[in-house]
């Protein structure tokens, strides 16, 4: 394949090789395990491995259950690992102290925290989102709404239009995710709750494609609720704890129904009644995964002297550049799904393209793994603390030779998976 | 401490020595990693690390997760995984295949399956349960009762009173833990279960003391639906994911409210509106810990080439034991909590005494691993793929020398820590 466009692109080279050595967190990438010869721009769906998960792990099962056993729920602060993991999250998104708990996953927090914000709003019945906000959001607020059998309504805004448009009197809940997980665009967290709470409702943000890709003023923007992943940007490992956030103004108030005992005042005094314990820690359900939750910790090391500000910087420096890469080595076959202004795009670029899942299948078998978002959409993550801009300009010479050999077109790439 | 008593047990010796040389499961100890020296008779809270399960915990982050990231939902069969674990818990608990799914925490699955019950029965508002229930199981079922705000109520039985005997023609839900945590008693699932249908009423089991532990007939007992843990004799690790058991009959009625995209028809084809998948997958929620599920899995690899009655007669040979050397080396000072015939007894041996707290804080320090339960009750768990007949022994002998030098008087073995 190495042949079959010609290399009229050197400038490429020395402008990537020029951003790498330029890069004031090149150093983090030292921290993760990643495949040689691998480019994986798929942070934004399963963050890479740190070396600090992998030992972690180790130790978390080999030494504290292995040899501390169940005196490690002390000995070794399990008891207290969500609240840990939890600040080291707040740490990152603008959150104060105290006001994220890691728990559950993203799906069962994002109905702790809707129920708890409907309960906020008694005399109103309207749930606000949008129809391209990620599928399990809306199974949640669907599945919650049928089980209060209040008439609760689910108002899905389209694509395009503005949510804030939908809002009225009748609003409980402004329910958004701040990344479009398709097309990464990025919503106006501020302005959004500002004009949620000028209807009188309150607003939830569902964090998962912003936590440790964007820098984010969470509690200045004025939410009231977030929720979000473990295992994107913050590469707690496949399926890890979820976080939450409750604004401290809400925590003496709010509460959530899935009230078990980690969430309960005196959990080891085992009293019959449900007493929510103070402050964020009421929104804790049942025994929380020790081992998936040491690897998010773990993980977590990985943003240690590192600002979030520089991975953002770093964030639309690199998706520019694949943007810039792409246009002019692959042509015009790839029309940009993601906003063209840095600024208004998180951490990924998506291209819409008919043959777009046979056009990740070809790459993949390239070693260039993005992916297929239904229904026509290529989709890259770029995760800051371990993506290179030459990776980016591999990116975009591989989909340039996959196009330019018409491998996109080969039925062996069209077969589907289970998963993408 | 061991010229405190004389030694006038060699016959305890030799019985024990006899046991377990007569064990035909000893051969499953191997299966473990255990601390050298260590009585470890906490299995009920905490299950021992299987060697298997330290081994695909590496490969899980290492190679799965570290080398085939992404791809491994599939090419590693993670998005199965929740499935695979469930059919392997139906296995050990009398459950048929597509019943099971591994997925959450006891708590939340509680809630899913409660609510689901609920439903199935829209005219009632009574759940009857036991005060002595674990208390977390009544937390999520007050949450969920009060989320409801439909007037439903929970009508707690009193410790010794049959819950049957609480059942009318307002019950929904008879919703109880087969094996009383603190004194291992065991209801007759069979019965009660015949008893809540013929009040017209719905059986939900907790099986957190019983899976891997009892010989269960579940499916055959009537249940409708059940609940249990995954770290306790199942040995999945610390906070490992829950599982739960649908009756199949139930299955194609049955919804639960925490509608998450694993539980989907079809959960990567984001679609907006939700469509429960066929059978038990419509129970789970979320995306699942892969790394605590893979921990989980392995663990079951110990239950391999053993029946769960070979488990089960070597719980009652070895609690009776236990009960006999108690009574004869510690005397009078500990009465018995649990029943005292080895058929109504769990895999667990509890004892009422005054200082029981600090009992069982002394025999840490002499690495006899017990625990204490609010108010007064020394419990030992025993976990028949592990523990031996000496360590029975060992810990009998360690109790009447702690009693006999006054060591439950010494202060520093008073002092309360927040897990015990």
């Amino acid at each position: 394949m190495a042949d079959a466009l010609p290399r009229a692109t050197d400038r490429w080279d020395a402008r990537a090789r020029e951003l790498d050595a330029a890069d004031p967190i090149a150093f983090a990438r030292e921290r993760f395990r990643l495949p040689d010869g691998l480019v994986y721009l798929d942070g934004n769906s399963l963050g890479a491995l740190t070396k600090a998960s992998a030992e972690r792990v180790a130790r978390t099962v080999s030494e504290e259950w292995g040899h501390g056993l169940i005196g490690s729920w002390n000995a070794a602060g399990w008891v207290d690992l969500p609240g840990r993991v939890g600040e080291r999250i707040a740490a990152l998104i603008g959150a104060s102290a105290g006001s994220v708990v890691a728990a559950d996953s993203t799906s069962v927090n994002l109905f702790k925290v809707l129920a708890a914000a409907l309960a906020l709003r008694p005399e109103r019945r309207v749930i606000v989102s949008q129809r391209a906000n990620f599928p399990t959001d809306l199974y949640m607020a669907e599945g919650l709404a049928q089980l209060l059998a209040q008439g609760h309504e689910l108002r899905l805004v389209d694509e395009g239009a503005d949510p804030a448009g939908a809002l009225c009197e009748r609003t409980a809940v402004l329910m958004l995710t701040h990344v479009d997980y398709r097309t990464g665009a990025i919503h106006d967290m501020a302005a959004l709750t500002r004009a949620a709470h000028a209807a009188g409702a309150l607003a939830i943000w569902d964090l998962a494609h912003s936590a440790g890709a964007l820098e984010l003023a969470l509690e200045a923007s004025g939410a009231d609720f977030a929720v979000g992943c473990g295992y994107k940007f913050l590469n707690g490992g496949p399926g890890a704890p979820a976080f939450l956030f409750v604004a401290p103004r809400h925590q003496g108030e709010a509460r959530q129904p899935l009230s078990g005992w980690f969430g309960h005042s005196a959990p080891f005094s085992f009293e019959p009644g449900y007493r929510p314990s103070d402050g964020i820690r009421r929104f804790q359900a049942g025994t929380p995964s020790v081992i998936a939750l040491s690897s998010l910790d773990a993980a977590l090391d990985a943003f240690e002297g590192v600002t979030m500000s520089q991975i953002r910087d770093k964030s639309v420096a690199l998706t520019t550049f694949f943007v810039e890469a792409v246009e002019a080595l692959a042509g015009p076959d790839l029309r940009l799904a993601s906003p063209r202004r840095g600024e208004d795009r998180a951490s990924q670029v998506s291209w819409r393209h008919p043959d777009a899942y046979a056009l990740a299948q070809a790459l993949i078998a390239h070693r260039i793994v993005g992916d297929f978002r239904a229904p026509d959409i290529l989709r890259f993550g770029f995760a800051p603390l371990y993506n290179r801009f030459d990776e980016a300009l591999r990116a975009a010479r591989g989909i340039a030779e996959v196009l330019h050999a018409g491998l996109h077109l080969d039925p062996r790439f069209q077969v589907r998976n289970a998963v993408t």
